[in-house]
């Protein structure tokens, strides 16, 4: 290997890793992981990774003065966290329906229905500020890939509007018009489907990569959520669902049925959708947060796990049921009340999501993907578990470049 | 009120509060919220808190030269949190014994002993890099008075030598030699304490200001524990229990009957303890990190509120059964699983730490007061369990000086 042109933007030497999380899967560990590590980033993108010892020449080693060298001092690497379902296109909060539930009020979906009211009457400017500080307050805690839905819209003008903002911020956006039925169609959820798969999938569609609904009792029928995953396919979406938090139900089975990417929160399943997870491609995204701010039971990962399903977590970071962008939070949490060993929830964290969003590029640290990397203030990715709550995030890179 | 000499160093008036918990009760509200206010912070000490449109006198309004006016852009304000229970100054962690507990293995008190031979082993300068980074830690989460405890020594040396380092960033420092019996007494748990309440205590009770004990099957019967809270005291020393973690016990009835200033954990209690805890001027100190981290049942927190016990908020930060300096985990988790409400949790964990620790300087924004401030980025400090794991602590003063 020929010395490497490492003066760029985005170019340098990760060194004296402690314990770098690759998930480059290795016989009994799926987190591939190297100890005295170091990882070689090039123009954004990661070029080499693996043992300190093998750094593959003199330039990478530091020798040459045009390489930056950073020293990780022993601690952690882990590759940024993937937070693959989260809607922060919003106006408002709902701090005050949080207190009340606290106090013992049961979650119910309607609740959506005071953010749309609140979205609709926020200016551009408004979603925008408050987007871009939720994008920046998870990017400090180590997330560097985002989907983003809309869905506090639920009219052509509002939902195209959300698409449109979310679209400055990643390209994993997703058209959730069917959230819940818009309060003008109250009733008349076939109605409101028709609009949704018509003229608002029209007007979001070039904005997104995904569609998705909320496949719930209160929320859309299987018929109508297949309706709705049908009609975003044609246009050329990939396939997302809500499904079975707040009770067993369709929505694991449709999103299996129809190959999509993933199916989120998964909280009440059947042992045949647990079964038919299992032998699909479909990702089973836990999202704890959820059953944290809302006090309902977790899913079980283990589980799904033990059966061969593949779990991803996400903060699904909303201003109703989990208004939280914290991934560490999701993988404490994930320890604690779901079977997860830290690894397999770090994974969940990291590749997990990048599953979720079928990307080979992102969770995980090997020739030719992102340099999106998390530098902790913990000598193992064990600590995000065993010392919940702490910001253990020192610095982050996304693209190779430090936030 | 003649205009104030504003110039120094931990002198500044922080105003545009969009909502201020003081702490000086008023009915129906034991935080003392003010809405739009201010607070006049001059040498250190609060000179004035209020409404906004109170604020004394037009030096204070930031009409003259010599005043600096912090902008709290309409953001939430709370009294620094009053950490009344940690065990900061050790050597090592125990990462891995955390992993396999998750995995099922049960906490045990015996794992402190792990603990115990690293920090023997630990030079002063590595216990004292750990602490003060755990100490600066804290303080980014908005911790501004701590209790730190010795019990990882367990032989007159190191005991001594932990009381010391702690003394070096916290005057609340307690005197644990009766953590767990020490190994070399395995077996002789008598004569252990015959050396607590001895050399041990007679080296480090000019270190400290608190006596503690480990009331709990499997470290110190309720006799023996006695002799040690007794002995404590003789040489002035204040009194705090560790009881009721494990399982009932006598240790909170042995602390009311002392008089001891706080019992702490108080996950299992009778009926009767709760009665007498109410009747008393003893803390009920509750610490839901060690729930959390080691799969126990929560405490009650709103069984002992209703009785009318004084309830606090600590973190027991250790690096066996509690790994986190989180104070705001703390609050989310008194909120989700204990049943308190985001006003009760605060207060626990900032006035309720002070009654722990018998302080009236601290936990509260009065005149006179330590000018130990947290701002908080959310406009309420519901914000502290609506949005769980988020790092929202923006800017923390203590003693008038940002951190």
């Amino acid at each position: 290997m020929s010395a490497p042109a490492l003066t760029g933007r985005g170019s340098f030497l990760l060194t004296n890793v402690g314990e770098l999380t690759t998930n480059v899967a290795v016989e009994g560990d799926p987190c591939g992981t190297v100890l005295d590590a170091a990882v070689l980033v090039r123009d954004g993108r990661v070029a080499w990774a693996g043992p300190r010892e093998e750094i593959p020449d003199a330039a990478a080693r530091g020798a040459g003065e045009q390489i930056e060298v950073v020293d990780a001092g022993g601690r952690a690497v882990i590759p940024g966290f993937v937070d693959s379902h989260t809607h922060l296109v919003f106006g408002g909060d709902r701090a005050e329906e949080f207190a009340a539930r606290m106090a013992g009020e049961r979650y119910a979906a309607g609740g959506i229905r005071t953010t749309v009211a609140a979205t609709r009457a926020a200016s551009d400017d408004d979603l925008r500020e408050r987007l871009r500080a939720l994008v920046a307050e998870g990017r400090a805690q180590g997330t560097t890939t985002l989907e983003i839905k809309t869905g506090y819209g639920l009219d052509v003008g509002t939902e195209t509007r959300l698409a449109r903002l979310a679209a400055e911020v990643t390209d994993e956006v997703t058209f959730l018009g069917a959230h819940v039925v818009a309060p003008e169609f109250a009733g008349r959820a076939d109605e409101y489907v028709d609009l949704v798969v018509g003229a608002m999938l029209d007007a979001v569609a070039p904005h997104a990569r995904w569609v998705d609904v909320f496949c719930e009792t209160g929320a859309f029928s299987p018929a109508q959520s297949r309706r709705v995953l049908e009609a975003g396919r044609a246009q050329g979406l990939g396939i997302r669902v809500h499904g079975n938090q707040l009770g067993y139900g369709d929505g694991a089975a449709l999103a299996v049925s129809l190959g999509a990417a993933a199916v989120d929160h998964c909280t009440f399943l059947s042992d045949d959708d647990v079964a038919a997870l299992a032998a699909s491609d479909t990702v089973a995204t836990l999202l704890p947060g959820v059953e944290f701010s809302t006090r309902q039971p977790y899913p079980d990962a283990r589980r799904l796990l033990d059966a061969g399903a593949t779990v991803a977590l996400a903060s699904d970071c909303n201003p109703g049921s989990s208004f939280t962008s914290s991934m560490p939070l999701m993988i404490a949490l994930a320890v604690r009340e779901m079977g997860m060993t830290p690894a397999e929830a770090v994974w969940a964290a990291t590749a997990g999501g990048a599953r979720a969003l079928r990307r080979t590029d992102v969770g995980v640290i090997e020739p030719g993907a992102r340099a999106d990397l998390v530098l902790l203030d913990a000598p193992s990715r064990v600590h995000l578990a065993y010392r919940p709550g702490v910001p253990l995030v020192r610095r982050v890179w996304k693209d190779g470049v430090e936030s």
